[in-house]
């Protein structure tokens, strides 16, 4: 890495800028994870993560990604030739798709476009039909990191339990959590899937569990062969503030910092901040005349934003400008996207003025390769910011 | 945690003593995984590790702890029901073999009395008996955490040669890689599995296997059911400097300035340092008039001392004692050695002096838990590492 | 301090923003100041300061603030009742000329208007006029960090000349070293006076003096008393890599690394941006409808921006909303310019989105403070900076 | 700096060993120096150093190094011509009596063997002589960094009251401050001298005085140029949690998390626990057949432990083996002990088994310089530290 002077703008959608304090505390010495500070250390994370998530119940943490997390998921609640209804909302929704396929599961995947949520109706429907419960579960992305277009979650837990069918609702809210409202108790949600370096603001490196009781009754049943992604020993060694290997402690005293900054700013004002940066967001983008590629108003990203470019513009060479020019990682177009979108991430530990040079750059940056934009699109921008 | 004035002695086998130089960079601030600079990253530690195994060959990075490297090893080259040679060397072999029975291996686990490596004649014996070539692999830990006894990979790599066996073989490294003399090519392994926080220096959080040509050619044929652990998508995306996931940007910055601290230092001088200062704690061990646990002498490891203490004495009370009197943290007695030893880590970052700060710590802890020792056995340690 | 989401805005014409380069080498282990690899760290420092202040002679480097420096300059070249002539250029001129007074030197003070630099047709006639060569030093400030105007050293320089005056040239670089172009040899000054928290990068701490020989020599007649800030002991000591006291280790370990930042971008390419900012600024301010204090186009400061207010409005209200709404800090007006002027700071470890997210919250700050302002003024900014 | 396995043994009487806390502290962002958080931080720091000093009056905070704060302590309290009283005990009070005479004041040398501290009955005398009152101070190192001896400030205080005599008592703490017991109010101290770099567990940097009212009165009277040193305008803008020179705001973040240790670990337990490790040390010294420099059981130093070689023994090799084969810094003899002694720092941030460590590098470095020492030297070094 060469140096270039100044900061650079990371505003991909994960993983997240990491505040200075968390940098440090995951600097602090590593410790005995079998000793009384670290007993100490895991109880608190353990504690003080649940709000996070809306839960009171147990939250797992896993040295691993994202991924091992969606993992987790599946093999602790779910046995082999188990039939899943999963929905095409994006490259992320197609990926895990292909795991729970991949593992072993039947999966019922409904086709979307990229630019809607899952529909609840189509939940319902499918649900209904369902007349032998034959379905073990529903998967659903709360918010695509590949779209910035999130499922309405509430509306569909009320289709499942109007359609009085037992499946488990498993959510990934890998790129909400910390960042979009997510309440795991009041929704009904199962199994919420997450990780680190999202609105955590951390490293990567962590995957979590949110587990329900009724995932806990449904795991003692589950035959998926696993080990390492057991609930079971970690659930277990965590009541002793252990885990049942070695844990990533340095990770953990970043997750003990990184709650510490979301208490003290408080979840709804987190919530609230990430709502108003995405809406001068798209302020910018439609003052610029470009489109959001999230087709429905209900369903706006607040953790990231997707812009669609017209068919002659190549959205991975206004990316590699504003990369070379400005310093700035924006997220490319994934899977039938790419080239034709770029996605401005706006969350984590993020304030108005970088939001505003992030918006600047992504102004130059359109201009630069071409894209013609109205550049009145930054006041707007500095309109909703300023409101 | 409550400020205690000096540094805590970490002393565990691994964890180990993480460099201030690594902790620093562990502090970078994150960076686009899919960006230039990562993939930079990437290569230059996909690259520098490899000498440390001793191997040309590739060595697959995971973010997990090293329990989740065992089952790489195991889910990418066996298939359900495969039946598999493994020895009771300890507490960690024990575990290891736990796990292979729980994702559907068979396992032929040779007993042992946890003072002795493997025995490469026993090895011979079982090969030699299996006409039919039903064992898939053969399991060691190279050096035995748990006790302190390491086991003569190249003498069990000739048994397997010589009994003319086309069984894997698989070799936990994790307390001996970067610490004691590992010759992965060399020596014939298959699969070597190891992780960050030993003699790396690193925190907790990665997983490492490093993989013969044999054994990815036993992966095409492998059928236990994987996902995150699957090399075959790993190895695709680290030609290109990138992972099929979101990787644990920090921990391999971490592991760049550690790579470059064995390069540094040379890893000749590294294993003799290991040696040195393991001959001088058994030298303090013998000179107290106490028993080092390792019953034979091509045996001992270098990266840790197990002290066996007569039955009258509780090991638990000298380690409290020793970690509320002096700060300092040693590894407990695990499975049925509870109570009766204590383990000195001597591994990873660490000098003479540390050394003798530790022997010292141990020395003044065994007498304030009225264990009998000859005083003048700290002095016979000084005259060891003095020479 | 409570925890507010992102990065502070520390847009002041210093302390500037320290990049994370440099403040992880400040958290390096503190060494022996008498031992070699200090002398190591203190030969390289010392040889590496040089190119910065364009010298090749000796620059002392003292623990101390600016003002430590600004004494050191004076008290050991001149002697009780010297006369010296300076100019009021602004509020740091001013009290450099307070302290010449305090320290028993005569200053013939030259009256200014805050928005221009010295005047070099002045020097030379307060020259000519001096047939007793009376006058034994020229005071200047390169860069006037209270008001951004710079004065025109090289000018000033030919003025001393073309009077055949002896006259020592002692130069404030406090705000330009490291921005702005500044050549010690080539433009005949004899002490240059700097510190480390401008465009050094570096926290507060460290003061420099960058020393002619003619300086040298002038100290050698210097009767001004001095202990600490005697250059004598300090340049003796340095050619054996050590200090006449203990020297502050972690800020050397902080310049080491500034050192390398500025070789890595190179200093012409540093001064460049600096330019390229100012001129955006500048252009933001004008699209704005506002006024730039300096008031010689000759004479802009690349370093900062000082913004003229109308009377009716307090730009320290302007700059309290900025505060508080924004996260960011700007420099208020010193002196006679207090609640008149506010100061952009663009200086250090800066880049173009950093810019745009500053003059963003300029601009949103304005409008909330109802100074009425085009809003066109960020989009020429904008255009600057992409040109 | 080549890379080292293990920490460096930082045991000169300072700069001490940072603790890791310190060094993350000294990495947080510099900030505005005229903000609310910089005078939160000012505030607290001036608040909470008072106790380190035992002290309810001011203390001043310079950047600058001890020497700095030497030459503060003179220059604000006396004139030119002035008559002060010093004593010959070491090395750093021989450069103090240099520099009050720079400055021009006239000094009363009374000489000593460096061997003991200051002689209460010798001030008596020479204030009992002194019947005009014309020696305006007693200038007293309280524990002499070149020799491990201390003196007895409060028998001083009371012969200089005894005497009736008006003169300022000023004190050097430089390296007793938080590491040996230091009353300024109870003792009737004037002006007391400390930095950073000792028991405070600093980096180098900062200077400090602390002042009684006598001396704030005699500060009106004072005609000693001054400018950087001059306690009034610092007075004043503490006031407000500022300073009238930009200030060494990462060294304070340092102090803030300094203050907060000793906080924890409490001034008496830590006055204790430097008492144990330098009795301990020494018992090692006389067990190993050696002689402690300091010659009065009642003045030994419980931050340093000065060793006196027989003539035949060149110390300086001591060290250089010591620090080549150990990786540990010891003190030099200083001025006419060079060769004659090394010295031992154990103040700071420091504990048993680090003192252990050190302990065991002094023993091993003098049997390879070839100093012949009675092994069992160590043991008795253990058997202080454990009782």
């Amino acid at each position: 890495m060469t140096a270039r002077s100044g900061r650079h703008f990371l505003q991909i959608p994960g993983p997240t800028n990491v505040p200075d304090r968390i940098l440090r505390a995951l600097a602090q010495p590593t410790i005995d994870h079998r000793g009384p500070d670290f007993a100490e250390l895991a109880m608190d994370v353990l504690r003080r993560i649940k709000p996070v998530f809306g839960t009171t119940g147990p939250v797992v943490i896993y040295p691993s990604s994202g991924t091992g997390a969606w993992e987790a998921a599946l093999v602790n609640t779910l046995s082999p030739g188990d039939r899943v209804l999963a929905f095409e909302t994006g490259h992320f929704a197609t990926l895990w798709r292909d795991m729970a396929e991949g593992l072993g599961l039947v999966v019922d995947f409904v086709p979307g476009d990229w630019r809607h949520g899952v529909d609840p109706a189509v939940v319902a429907e499918h649900l209904a039909a369902d007349q032998q419960h034959s379905i073990a579960a529903v998967m659903v992305v709360h918010n695509e990191t590949s779209t910035g277009v999130t499922s309405r979650v509430p509306e569909i837990r009320s289709a499942i339990d109007e359609a009085g069918h037992p499946a488990l609702l498993l959510v990934d809210t890998i790129s909400s959590l910390g960042s979009i409202d997510y309440r795991h108790d009041e929704w009904g949600v199962d199994v919420a899937v997450g990780c680190s370096q999202k609105g955590l603001m951390l490293p990567p490196g962590l995957g979590f569990n949110a587990i329900s009781r009724k995932a806990l009754a449904a795991a003692e049943k589950a035959r998926l062969p696993k080990s390492y992604w057991n609930w079971t020993p970690v659930l277990d060694a965590n009541e002793r503030g252990s885990f049942p290997y070695t844990p990533p402690t340095n990770l953990l005293y970043g997750l003990r910092e990184a709650l510490s900054l979301l208490e003290s700013e408080g979840l709804p004002e987190v919530f609230a901040r990430h709502d108003r940066h995405a809406a001068a967001t798209r302020a910018a983008v439609r003052g610029w005349g470009l489109e959001v590629l999230c087709a429905d108003e209900r369903e706006h990203s607040s953790s990231l934003t997707a812009v669609l470019l017209a068919e002659e513009h190549d959205a991975n060479k206004v990316r590699q400008i504003i990369l070379d020019r400005f310093d700035m990682s924006l997220g490319a177009g994934l899977g039938k996207l790419n080239g034709r979108v770029f996605r401005i991430g706006h969350l984590g530990d993020f304030n108005d003025l970088a939001l505003a040079g992030t918006l600047s750059g992504v102004h130059m940056g359109l201009q630069l390769a071409g894209v013609p934009i109205d550049p009145a699109g930054i006041q707007t921008a500095l309109e909703a910011l300023r409101a």
